[in-house]
């Protein structure tokens, strides 16, 4: 019965476990979303949008088939248990580094980033992160909360060295956290591709952490999101970004906030499993070839 | 400029919030919901569909508007701070019975009756539990956590006095559950007018909590629900057994998991509000006359 | 090029303009609509729908295609212009009648009712009226205006005869319409079938025109409509209730209020559709067969 | 990393594929669908939709965990090519059977159940076929083509015995197929239930293999499907019909046209989840006990 | 209760209605809608997705909550009766002007822009109307009505002065309204911000309308409308749009034709409300700061 | 009765079938889709929606009913049957360029290409193909299949003369794709407008064929569609891309992959209409006017 298909690994990630250089794996967690929930079910619906997908890509000229990544499934939580959960997710980071490995995870909702950079910063302590969202998520607390999708990169940048904080593409955010930005943030307005493409020479050989809440995409191109804020930067961006990482020692890196239940277009959803290939393409050395990290 | 609108009351609901009898409030958290989140929508969304009904129902003969319900708005929650929001949902429903009123409350998900019902157990120690569901909610944990919408039941029979919970309508549960049950509850599967006509003159006036996970409905009539199980009563079983509890000794009450965004054709949220307005014509002694209570 | 399609024909209505017994026209007007608007769209996706069903119903045991029927097309108006689409409306059932032929029209809101009504009243005086509806539409007039179709039951019971409106179905309505209807009409609540099956032996060889508001189907199986009302009989029933009306003497007939935009399943269309389908397999006599009527 | 969920298996489905007695698979072929197409996503939807039920029904008192059943996965198709895929459903059912095995198949359209009966009939060539439907599915040809969703009983009939073929909740028929059924069928108009628990003892002992287009159900439970019929049997109906085959001596069963993509309440997918966990509580003999097929 | 929620208010807007200098109203009519209708539920859907936004914009460095806008609710309407409904318009914009204040309405259909505008002349005869829109909306009957969405900027041109009409984005028009225009209006094709930018030097100190109909903007940023042209400018360029008009003498304005019902995914009625709150944020002095008009 | 409207002809299509220079016809197939089918309904949606645009562009200043275009409705198809469909297509092609007109067909999904072809080539053997994609199409088989949707264009390459493939926007490929189009075909990546400007002056006279698969549009603009690919160009390139065409030597054009049922919003048909508007105005010379072809 060599003819059924066997489900739940993202398009050519054929990799063992054992053998992978990168790990891929989905953190179904939504429980602090303040507007619309749903994003647990993103890593699911992205896996099987990503068979829509080639696994080669005509502009980068790289099949993702031939890179060490593996499909590790997704986390399990209990709902609601928002600290039990941090821990899982910090601990399976650690595991994975602990392995020599490195991972793509995607969300679920942008906390998860918090405990993911806890475990990078114990190995890479100087670490510098890379956030592209529509908000700052700067603040000091949430509705009383200070763990939440909004004030996840406050508490990031307490755990990282002062200066290792790049925002770009920010287009909401209140005065107190713009405040706070320019303080402890680099943090560019509007657009990813121009500021990111001067800032990166800036940071060469420096270890690299990627979080991208998709949201900073344009709704109309990605209408499945938590907190959808109108404006955005195209899907076209968005992949030339991905490009500027090509070669960049990118030492982890997230995808979040894709929410693709409500969207019948099932555009969400393909849009969020590209992204997932086309930055695996740029940062993932190619099989048995030499690191090309600069 | 007498022509504009005032919207954010719920349709008809005139009284002051000093004068009512009985009060109704929103509760929109939803964060512990499993499969499908949402129901922090319903409130509003239940609101807004009251505008499309009357006042009057030509079956029951009563006007919303000639009884004593006032409209206080919704709780607002810090998202994920699940103790926090308990506590400022029981602390309301403490301060209204302190007044002498009675609450009809919306959700938001089930887990809501557990703050609500501790304030009804220290004014009603004898308090009885009637329940519509189509899940048991009686597991002792979900997924290693005791407060969920899982679990509400459970919590609920463990503060009201042995004997005291009736369920009806149930047609989903694990073996765990129906072990349970068996001890400590009187659970009718699948149906929710025959077994509650059969029980309510035994109850005769003891004063009566209803709880209604309005899931009890078939996804059909009711689809924009947190965890939708097929099967269910009708829309009109419904409303024959909310007439059951005409005359009866009710002292507070709940219709929990409307999650109206998904639903395009509005009628989830159309018989939410529906099921509001039945309720209460039902259960609220007309103004000025005596209440004829059993 | 036989094998081009023509569309723009309802299933099985092979019948020319000028030997059909019945014609069949579209009659999309909905702006006096209040809560949700659209009905506009209902004729053309009724006829879109029609090609999913069969012309023969092996429950009936009848074919459309053997019946004299023609599609004349839609009506064309200027929205907005209400008095304008009136006398339309009138003018066209006035030339049908004229030509010795009957008609089933389809909406558009349950306002048309009333320019048809005009035109049946001049040809039969003493016409009994059959309404189908969740709502009385016994209104005296509308947010001020006497045009409506919250008032178009009320309208039509000035220009018929009294004692010939006959209500079936109706689950909302307000204090003063039910004072209206205990002078002015036969109202039964709630159920179709029963009522009709009791009132149709009374009403032998009398002229019946029948208006059916979708919306007196639950919500569940028809969620397309200006304003679903919860509760409601079911297609079965709705489909039983059509099967009393064969043999009756049936001078005109129509069905409204589809909204099928909004509802991706398609269904609603399609009960519309079979709804049409079936009302004609019961009322219109078979080609050359005598007519049948008691 | 034992906290990584291993997506891909139905809920419950413990068993391996070696020692189950009962092997579920799906079959997400479509293309002769008329209507409306995408029942090729019913597996996979209907799988993830399996993990919001219980394993455990307290209606049933059973629990699939403790059933021998494995889940196969999918079989994979070139689309259009028709007789290539019948050849591949043919070959595994024929394989399956072979290992002493006996299965559930999801579709997909109706005409896989063709080849699945083809290697049923081989090994049990009395087989009797119970039938459920919105359609009678008998005529010759459809469009010009003998293999279709529309003709595929048609072609069971010709290749089982004569008059063992029964046909159940119909209610959309052609003139000339209600002919072929008088002659070659045992069809019952509308219901389900009541004509199965008639006809079923007449059946004691003999092999069944049960057919079941979902599209029997009624539109409003089950929205999302091939070719919706307005009108059809509740979700209840269906679930009593399923256990009326309790303790019967089924060998194959199949469930089809379940069109999950245009739901957005995932109801279409639950039930049919549902649908296929009922009938393995049903119909597969508890692990280490006795089979109880009369 | 302190911690209820008052809701029906646009985020921010918390002057009172006597000390505003502007007003913020809904104007939910929608009768003339030619091909999609819906847009009588803007107002609503707005003011509920603006508490999806912060106060404050990054990009502008304003915040609403310092400026005096009081949000006086919607007007409500005899649906259908569009000359009463035009006269409750025009006096109610006229008692806003009469105390001293300016307006931002929101539809609503964009006839409402004709009695908004008959106000507004009457106060400053020497106005320039800005209108940005997909059409020209320059007919001068539409299907025999003058008074219509699509006739409503020649009707506007009429009460005007000559010369003062200025048209920006238009991708829809016949050859008549083009004729029309090269005589009457300065029409400019398919673009906002570049010729925007060229004109408004020359209109230097004169009192300003700007009327938006957001069906200027790309369906796929702003799909729910009532007749979405393919094409349009993206929802930066809008943004953009409405920087222009900063230190402007705004004297009135509105956003008219978000139907936000059939989205799902909200991104309608987001775009709107930021849309109103980056207008306002552009257009009205600061609190006790000096108004800075050139 | 002449103000009923006969629908099912494409708007502003006045001409008849004899003296109309280009014919205008729906190809309903989509059988061969791998991802979402539903393309079949595109046809009849396109007509539809035709009726919400203005048979004028104020943009190119030409108008649809002043050219000689007919609209023959749709061909019909047995589904599943796919030879016998292509051979049906390619005959109603050859009737057509054998009466010496011209045609655009809308599908349906991209195969169709292939027998439109197989009689443009007869005629045309010199015919220059110019396709627009985000697929290169070019794959040698598909599941095992030498015919479909993801081989069209590689079968298309075999019988055209060698270098008259060219290819434009092309997003998604494989390695092998990519290297069939080395030797075989002008491949352009990702864009449309810059490279076909620079190719078509060397093609001056030659016949062109033009086929563009709509999916070359961001799912942004175009959500409705076969196998939605992540970015794409905008809607305004794909309007400049034909007028590019206008003056050349089109003999003939298809746009297919339309899939309007899953898009509440519609977008995805009024794109499309509008794309075969302004094709059309760009490719057909006027009535009595010479042939401004170069």
């Amino acid at each position: 019965m060599t003819d059924l298909v066997a489900p739940g690994r993202f398009l050519g990630m054929t990799a063992g476990e054992a053998t992978a250089q990168w790990v891929y794996f989905g953190v179904p967690m939504d429980f602090t979303a303040s507007f619309l929930p749903g994003s647990r079910f993103g890593p699911a619906r992205i896996r099987e949008a990503s068979y829509a997908l080639e696994t080669y890509s005509p502009v980068l000229e790289r099949d993702l088939s031939e890179l060490a990544v593996a499909d590790l499934g997704d986390l399990e939580f209990a709902f609601g248990n928002t600290s039990g959960a941090l821990d899982r997710i910090s601990r399976t980071a650690r595991e994975i580094l602990g392995h020599g490995q490195r991972f793509l995870a995607v969300g679920g909702e942008h906390l998860i980033t918090l405990p993911l950079l806890r475990s990078v910063v114990q190995q890479y302590p100087d670490v510098v992160v890379i956030h592209w969202d529509a908000h700052a998520d700067l603040r000091d607390t949430y509705l009383g909360d200070p763990y939440s999708h909004a004030t996840v990169l406050r508490r990031v940048a307490e755990i990282i060295r002062p200066g290792n904080l790049y925002q770009f593409g920010i287009r909401s955010a209140t005065r107190e956290e713009m405040e706070y930005a320019r303080a402890h943030s680099h943090l560019y307005l509007e657009s990813v591709r121009e500021p990111l493409a001067r800032v990166l020479p800036e940071l060469m050989g420096r270890p690299l952490y990627v979080t991208i809440d998709l949201d900073v995409i344009d709704p109309g191109a990605f209408p499945g999101t938590g907190t959808p804020e109108p404006g955005g930067i195209s899907a076209a961006e968005a992949f030339e970004g991905l490009r500027l990482l090509s070669g960049r020692n990118v030492v982890g890196m997230d995808l979040v906030e894709a929410m693709p239940l409500q969207d019948v277009s099932q555009r969400t959803a393909l849009l969020a499993a590209k992204m997932v290939r086309d930055a695996l393409l740029n940062i993932v050395p190619r099989l048995g070839g030499k690191c090309d990290v600069e």
